[in-house]
Order: C-alpha cells, then structure tokens, then sequence
C-alpha cells in the first residue's frame, strides 16, 4: 500500500549550518502532483469550504487572546498563484483579522534602506495573521538572478533573513513559508491566456516575460534560498501547485495545522464583568 | 402612496459655512427604520450578496485601472455595529483589493503629533478600496465629551478635517462617512448581551460602559461633527442601525451607488502584446 502523504514530506529540510543543504532538489518536487486533493475538484472545494470555516474560528480566538502572531509568506514565480490562494483559502476567514501584505518593486525610499527594513515594518502584531504576497526573499532571488548579489553576499542575506525570523518566531510568531511551484509548461499555458484575453491585459507587463526567459536561474535561486532558510521556527514547504485546487488545499491544511498546534483559547471570562446590568 | 425613500434623504446637509448647521438634527432619523429594508431578513441576505457581487466587480475595475481611490468612514457609538457591517458587506470582496485599518486609542508616539497624521499615512493608495474602523473623527468627538476641547478648537479642527478630505478628494479619492446610528436602548440590549455572554468577555470593558454614560454628551458631539464636516466631497450618512440586516444593506447600496458613480472601465488591451507567443 502506497504511504500517505505527510505534509512534513514537502517541508525542506532544515538549514544545517553548512553553506549549501545538500539533500534538497526542487527537481524531487513534482508540480503536477496532487498529494492532499481529495480526487476531484468538485471535493477539494468542499474540504477547502470545511477548512476555511475551522480558519475562521481558529482566527477568532488568535485575535480574542491578543498573544500569538502568525505570518504567512507566499513566493513564487509569475502566474504561480499567490493572489489567488489568499482569495481562496481566506475567503472565509473574516477580513477584519486578516492583514494582507503585497510587496511590490521597491520604491527609492525602500531601496535606501536595509533590505529588511520595510519588511520589519509589516511584521505581525499580536492577535494578528498576517500574509505576505512576496516578501524579504524577493530581495534575495531577484538581485541574485541579475548578478547584483555574489555568493557571499548571498549567504549573508540568508544568514540575515534566518536571524531575523528568529527574532521574530522568538516574539511569538508562528512562521510558515510556502513556494508555490510550477512548472515551467504551466506558466506558459497561464501567461498565454493571459495574453489571449485583452480583458487581463492590465494584469500583465512584457517585462515579466523576461523573469521567465531567466527561468533556470530563479529556480536556483530558489532552491538555494530555501535550503538556506528553512528553519525549524520558519520553515519552507514546496507546494505543488500546477493543480490550483490541489495548491489552495495544501496551504490551507498547513495553515490549519500550524494554528491548531498553538492550542488556541478563548481568555476566561472576566470576574468584573459578573452580574453586571447595563443601565 | 408613500415616498420611496432615498439614500440623499439620509445625507447629513452639506456645511454651509455658518457655526452650526441648524437645519439638522440626529432626533430626525430613527435609529429602528429600515428604509433600505426589503422587508425580511432572509431577502435583505439576498439582496446583500447580490450587491456584493457587483461591489467584486466594481472593486477589480478600480485596482485594474489604478487611478481612483475609495475612502469608507465608519463611525458610531460602541455595539453599532462597525466590525459586523465591514465583516457583511465586504464577505465577497476580494480581500486582496480591501485595506481595512482599525484605529484605537492614539499611542503615545501618534499623540506627540498632529491629529491627522496617522490617519493621512493611511489614506488609500491608486486602486485601493480602504475602509477606515473609526477615525480622525474620534480625535473631535472624545476630547469634545472629555471637554479637553473647547468650542473654538472644535470648530478650528472640524475646518482642518474639511480642508484634509477635500484635498484627498482632488487627488482622485472618494470619499463616504457613515454614523451607524443605534438607539440607547439597542445598546443596552447588546452591551448587556456581551456581559451575559463570558465567551464574549474579551470584546469588553468595564470602562465601556463609561462611553455609555456619556450617551447624551457623544450624540451631541456627533451632531456638530457631522454638521460640520458633511461636504459635497465627504459627505456624512446617517445610517439607521438598530437592524444588522438593515444597516447592511444601506451601507452596501451607499458603496455600490458611489462606485457606480465613477463610471469605472478596464484598462484597454495593449498593443504590444498583440499576437505574442508565450515561449
């Protein structure tokens, strides 16, 4: 009988102190695959539905217990899908406990800066989940993949990003990163309709087809990245994400987990407020 | 036959420049109608999701065309209702294209400046639809009931506030103010349900009450406030609150009206990706 599938198994292993964390290839990662889809779209929707309401709920008391602080981060290539899990997997999950974060290009002010700077700014606040659309690692991949940052320097940013969320996993925060990844086909199917549809125009630049032409390179980028950041209090997870169903549920059921494993209570009542009548 | 009622019935009249605006009177609107009401529950439930189907729609055109910006003020007393409104009207929208920005109490940093400066560096970006959970109003109704703030201050800061939203109006931000008007005896029942409730004791606090107590003094504020600072650019709302499904709904009609109003279209297709093959 096949072994079900952990979503430890798509957790990339710990940094181990050494310069490149030899077990991890991308390549082992299939994007097609579907590991947590119940089978059919039709099904994952219903658990995803199922999920999004123990979300909500799980969120609430987050917020009710003003102590933890939860940050999600979401990378991946072009067309990969971050805009559309948030819309999916939070759809139920009240927007009022939600602070959504889109890190764009960095502006002038940004850039004069430390790269962490306008990073440390967005953190979670207590009571808060908090997802990052990009984030700190664009500033390690993209400078990278245009030759502005050598390996030392590399190194040093990821030496930098790991103490960092340290700092913050240390100021009760809960880290869970997720590269959503493709395949390379796929993101052509999906920058063509884009381009096939003149009513997705706006969404799209002829600049991001060049991040495509450099594909090879940010997939390396990536991989040494996220062998170099991957910690027990933040650690990565690759998600297979050519199935977008299958790619909502996955971060969906990791979410889910990280929140349960706080063991989340509502705070007692409150002994003043006890018989009280409101005149 | 009945006049059908209108939204502008409701608008607070424009400041005409006289001390006090003497032709309203918050006594005027009952905080128990339900003019936008379709006359059940279940329908108005109806009806809401088919407005928040459009304000989707409407919403992804403003962040398509990245030009326009959305202001939602909300304001009224404690129990009126801000977080269940933002949390019913906004279910369907996207949460990516929401900023949601809750203001408390002003912390000691927000204090040392003027009033106005932590709201401004919240105001809404290009495309963005930001909904603003209370706001610089509470610097002008709490000082005013506290009496840390005699009359020629208030007038003195309502003209500041006219001034600030009519310049966030010129660059291209619309503007909405709703009051989410409760009778006292509708907050007693709520405030009342919260103390007997010990599941709900972390939304509550003993000095909550003491807001209460100063009923009469905050609704007389809010009279002058919104007499002052209703304006063709920013105009207030008064929203009759007692029922959730009312308030609701008129709240959702106000936001879908004045989107309308902007008669927003996608960006037109780009040339330069005319017939380009993804490779």
């Amino acid at each position: 009988m096949a072994k079900q599938p952990e979503l430890d198994d798509f957790r990339v292993p710990y940094f181990d102190g050494g310069k490149k964390n030899s077990k991890f290839s991308l390549d082992a990662f299939d994007p097609a695959a579907k590991p947590f889809s119940t089978g059919s779209k039709d099904s994952d929707r219903v658990r995803l539905s199922a999920i999004g309401a123990e979300l909500e709920t799980l969120q609430e008391c987050l917020h009710a217990q003003q102590k933890r602080r939860v940050l999600l981060v979401l990378q991946g290539m072009d067309t990969s899908g971050k805009d559309g899990t948030i819309r999916a997997v939070f759809h139920d999950v009240d927007p009022l406990g939600l602070r959504i974060v889109p890190f764009k290009a960095p502006t002038p002010v940004e850039v004069a800066h430390d790269f962490l700077w306008r990073v440390h700014a967005q953190a979670p606040a207590a009571g808060e989940l908090t997802i990052f659309n990009r984030s700190h690692y664009e500033d390690l991949l993209v400078p990278t993949v245009l030759g502005e940052l050598d390996a030392q320097a590399f190194e040093q940013r990821c030496r930098h990003i790991r103490e960092f969320e340290e700092m913050l996993a240390d100021s009760c925060t809960t880290i869970i990163k997720c590269m959503l990844h493709i395949s390379k086909d796929e993101q052509r199917t999906r920058l063509q309709a884009r381009i096939d549809d003149p009513t997705k125009h706006w969404k799209f630049d002829l600049a991001d087809l060049d991040a495509r032409k450099q594909w090879d390179a940010y997939q390396s980028a990536y991989r040494d990245a996220l062998a170099a950041t991957s910690t027990e209090y933040a650690p990565w997870y690759v998600i297979p994400a050519d199935s977008k169903t299958h790619r909502n549920v996955m971060v969906a059921e990791l979410l889910l987990r990280a929140l349960e494993a706080l063991k989340l209570e509502y705070p007692p009542p409150k002994e003043s407020l006890k018989g009280i009548k409101v005149e």
